[in-house]
């Protein structure tokens, strides 16, 4: 999944560049080492990127070693579900009995073999039939996450409790909404809440006989592309989507499936995930025993706590204390790190001067 | 006197574009702003800029209204006293008793017509063969200027006490070296002493003599020019100076010539001068009822006593405190205003790595 279109990242990511397509983390785009961490488990021939159409060009550039036609652009924005959907509709084409996990493109994950073994343990419950969730074991109590409340273990037995470092299958007892301080502490300490990370493993007829049952509507918007409908590498396929696609209601796999569930299971994930979701949380990617998080062309003298980007010119940051500074050639963001939020309030007010040659 | 190649200013300021010929208060670059201020007492036709050889492109450029000969450059930088020789001899040239107000080219006077006013009081007693320093009347107690102590008063007598508005000429006691913070204190209330601007007014022969008395090096060093040499507007006189400059003694007006002499005059100057000495005295020029000192593309969101330059991209900032950001084309510099001076770190440091390009 690489539809977003986030300005949390602006100045590096653009409209038409969003996070997906910049370099956080490495070299490469987060969309590029999303697919070098799951080539292991799924190769390119049988990765999907399902993106906006506006961006199917860039994400081809980005992603080369992906065949052409699996790169999918949605013609219009309709959240998460229908995206499922239509990743369902194509996996069937590619193999009848095929298993999706359904991913985001833009996130971090510190230890991929580890994510690896969870992602195949997922395969092991969706091939019998489960709709499957990786829960990230949390390591704060972080309150702008939803949670998944564990159930009873499926795998291993009570003494393998989610605070060891092995992937373990629980049942999901059900899905809570962002904590306050105090709630999310008490499931740091409980050990039977996951993070929600949205990521989800599951058959593609076990996808598509998911949301006919909970979302009648969507199925009946992408029927004229399932069930013996144009090859997804055809062009026929493409201006189908063209017409069904903006039919579809806009709705997330969250709250338009998987709330209906009973049969949910979750397995583990602890492979220092991250969301990587502002400015801020690159002060956790930081080197090892490094007072800031440093990119590009930077010059760091006597910084701390601070995060110093640099896609073009040379940045020369002297003692600045918690400040993120991100600068490209047409823009440069500057903020206290505590305030990484608020570049949205920057990204508005450019867009209410009408200066969208820098958004 | 526009040789200056500071690098408090990086990155607006260059070695190839020192902070005299940058924009800081204006439109217009620091050198043009002190041509134009002078100009109701010295016209364009009677101004010279003594400048670095490599500079002399780009300082004629930024005062097209002077005849090209005026702009003069030394071959080598050897401090001001023997730029006061090689003005007083040309201006000799131009006018046998042609009187000589020797400034720096980057300092910044908020009230043009009482500097006017200060300077046509300074000709009055340099034509009458006194050297005039003009003090500046000091607003704060200031430990990075050297102070003139003042003798008696001149003109006007003790009633006119240096507290009032009124240019003031008084005797010269001596030159004072730059003061701790309570004797700094003791200044500012005592009303005697006047800051150093490094503001010089004399007759050109008066100079000369000086010179010959107290630097005699100096003037041997430069007889090939004085006394009938080349004209300054000829060829002859570039390569006599090209010839006769390099063996100048290195020293300054204040050490070389004034402090020998007890004969020196003071006029009061009470014009809102400032040297602008590093970012952070930027603060003090901000627009009227401004937080921040701001030019350029800037996006000021809620920041306070911060300096906001840019000379290229657009420049956002967010919630800053205290903290001066400044983005060219190639470079942004960000600390805090309290650190101003640490700018000079960053040069040592891009020179050390040989980054000669962003120097």
């Amino acid at each position: 999944m690489a539809g977003g279109s986030g300005t949390r990242f602006w100045p590096l990511s653009r409209k038409a560049r969003p996070k997906q397509l910049i370099s956080l983390m490495s070299g490469d785009t987060m969309l590029a080492e999303t697919l070098a961490r799951l080539a292991p488990v799924c190769p390119p021939e049988r990765s999907l990127v399902i993106t906006a159409a506006r961006l199917v060009d860039a994400v081809r550039a980005a992603a080369p070693e992906l065949p052409s036609a699996h790169v999918i652009g949605e013609p219009v924005a309709r959240n998460t579900a229908p995206c499922m959907a239509l990743a369902a509709i194509v996996a069937a084409q590619l193999e009848p009995d095929a298993i999706v996990a359904l991913l985001p493109a833009d996130h971090h994950i510190g230890q991929p073999e580890r994510f690896v073994a969870a992602l195949e343990r997922a395969c092991v419950e969706a091939d019998a039939g489960h709709i499957v969730t990786l829960g990230v074991a949390p390591t704060r109590p972080e309150t702008g996450y939803g949670y998944i409340e564990l159930g009873e273990p499926v795998v291993g037995g009570p003494s393998q409790a989610p605070t060891g470092s092995d992937a373990a299958v629980w049942s999901v007892a059900r899905f809570v909404e962002k904590p306050d301080a105090q709630t999310a502490l008490s499931y740091l300490r409980g050990g039977r809440h996951l993070w929600n990370a949205g990521v989800f493993v599951l058959r593609a007829d076990v996808a598509l006989a998911a949301i006919a049952s909970s979302l009648p509507e969507l199925s009946a918007a992408l029927a004229p592309l399932a069930n013996g409908g144009p090859h997804f590498t055809t062009d026929g396929f493409v201006s189908a989507l063209a017409s069904a696609f903006p039919r579809c209601p806009s709705i997330s796999v969250d709250y338009g499936v998987m709330e209906h569930r009973t049969d949910l299971r979750s397995v583990r994930l602890d492979a220092a995930w991250s969301d990587v979701g502002a400015w801020r949380s690159l002060l956790d990617h930081r080197e090892a025993g490094a007072s800031n998080y440093v990119r590009g062309d930077v010059l760091d003298l006597d910084c701390e706590g601070s995060v110093l980007v640099s896609e073009g010119p040379l940045l020369a940051a002297v003692g600045l204390q918690g400040v993120a500074v991100v600068a490209t050639d047409d823009a440069v963001l500057a903020l206290p790190v505590e305030r990484a939020q608020d570049v949205r309030t920057v990204v508005a007010a450019l867009r209410e001067r009408g200066r969208n040659d820098l958004l």
